[in-house]
């Protein structure tokens, strides 16, 4: 029997068949498009039983479906309250997904998920308090007290981006200023280092995207500053300053053991961890005094928001 | 059978006799001075010994001492292991205590003990989630979670006055810069208030403070604010909005059922509650579509620290 996950993103949604040892068997990925919340679950429901089609799996042997979504959701009726990143308010794609498959369906929210998995099957196994902050188009996290996912009383809980870093800052889309979110998410990042390229011309980072600021992405600062690029290593260095600033923040609220990076930019192993590990000890982990942080990557790393969806329905 | 518990803050020291049921009985209070942590230590001693004697209390009716202190405190071997506020660093405020007392002495982090006292006694009982903030010298705080003191793994956690409200901006004891502390702590307020009489002479606190800065406290712009005074109404609603942008942060991170605000502060009551409630509320509690949080003040007020500190040795 198996379960299947569906990890909606920003930029592209996947879908996964999992199995109940948290191992992805088929999984097939799409582009997120600006329409309607029906319109983007409908396609959610056909590539479902595309990737049962082409899988030859039968709909008999799946036992439900779970979906991970950005922003606030409500996992206890299936409504997503309000996801910026997606233009979705209060919706409930709990409903439309179990009429449109006949399967049953869980939500949760996205890092929530992500985390879940990987405390059931990943980086954050064995550790008891830890702190998971996917960065991607947002930023997101998650919380883990005591080995358990921390849900607060009425959920809603963990969005660590949306802390403040400049009083009066950026504008978020969440309605307030200076978020975290504006300042260390892949989107800031593209943002910083298209501004870098446009001040310095002769920036390894040009040829590193065809000269072409439309193909700039969360890979080309670090790819410029491994190269020895001044520019990009300035880019990258501001940048591991933001994300370095808040989880400051998570180090002098939680004190975890362990911060799991997760979400696209985690692709950068130990050559970011090594950089916020460092950001972090220089600055004593926020705290004088304080026990030490470690920093890791995620190791499910994408693929934890379709294995953490699914086990919404384990 | 009583307990003594020890309130250590950066510009008093409060001794109080508590019975079992959360009760002080007796308490004196004596100002903190600029001396070493060994004399500090025996004027405390001193004093315990003097609330005994002018109440007749006999030695052997007590069971031990519990001693809230600031800072990073390790409650397993009674050291403090920084306290910015006090000048205290790596001192076995409990070893030394003990030979000197010859009582059983228990220490804790002092936003930690002031949260058991509310979870135990006062305004946090009966609530799953919240999140205690301390306004007073400093910034400090307690995180409850499903009714219990989150202590993480190895303690030195909930510094909760040290999270960036502005990245960059002022120099913080702690190390860091721009720490929600340096903006919204009394010392912060009595700072931003004699800034703002220093600009405008005609201002109703100069009445209130006898045309003396000396005189400003914690209370002067408040107190004018409440006469009407526009320079004053100001400074409090500076002060609120850079208390509220950090309980914003705190909303996001936690979702908790309650904030309760603790420390000399909070004696302004539901005229400071009142204005923080509104400004989470018209900034969504930090995200759209949270549920709410309430704000209430410390029940215990100033007791919280004795009360809590005493509870260390139940």
């Amino acid at each position: 029997m198996y379960y299947i996950g569906v990890d909606i993103g920003g930029m592209s949604i996947k879908i996964g068949l999992v199995d109940k040892n948290g191992k992805i068997l088929y999984d097939l990925a799409f582009k997120t498009e600006k329409v309607s919340p029906e319109k983007q679950t409908e396609k959610i429901a056909e590539n479902i039983f595309k990737l049962l089609k082409e899988n030859n799996i039968d709909r008999s042997e799946i036992l439900g479906v779970g979906v991970g979504c950005p922003g606030t959701v409500n996992p206890s009726d299936g409504v997503v309250i309000y996801a910026d990143n997606l233009n979705w308010s209060n919706f409930n794609v709990k409903r439309l997904l179990e009429k449109l498959t006949g399967f049953k369906v869980q939500i949760g929210n996205d890092a929530d998920v992500a985390t879940i998995a990987e405390i059931l099957f990943g980086s954050a196994k064995g550790y008891k308090n830890a702190i998971l902050i996917t960065i991607g188009t947002g930023v997101g996290g998650g919380i883990v007290i005591e080995q358990k996912l921390y849900n607060g009383t009425k959920g809603v809980v963990a969005e660590l981006g949306h802390i403040t870093l400049i009083k009066n800052g950026r504008k978020c889309n969440c309605g307030r200023r200076g978020c975290l979110e504006q300042y260390a998410s892949a989107t800031a990042l593209i943002r910083q280092t298209k501004m870098a390229m446009r001040k310095n011309k002769a920036s390894d980072m040009w040829k590193v995207c065809d000269n072409n600021l439309d193909n700039v992405n969360g890979k080309t600062a670090f790819i410029s500053a491994k190269n020895g690029d001044k520019t990009a290593i300035e880019v990258v260095n501001k940048f591991i300053s933001f994300i370095g600033e808040g989880l400051l923040d998570y180090c002098n609220i939680f004190r975890p053991d362990v911060i799991i990076i997760g979400g696209g930019i985690s692709k950068e192993g130990s050559y970011l961890t090594d950089k916020i590990y460092n950001y972090l000890k220089q600055r004593d982990f926020g705290y004088p005094g304080s026990p030490e942080t470690k920093v890791i990557t995620a190791t499910l790393g994408n693929s934890a928001g379709i294995i953490g969806s699914a086990s919404l329905v384990f």
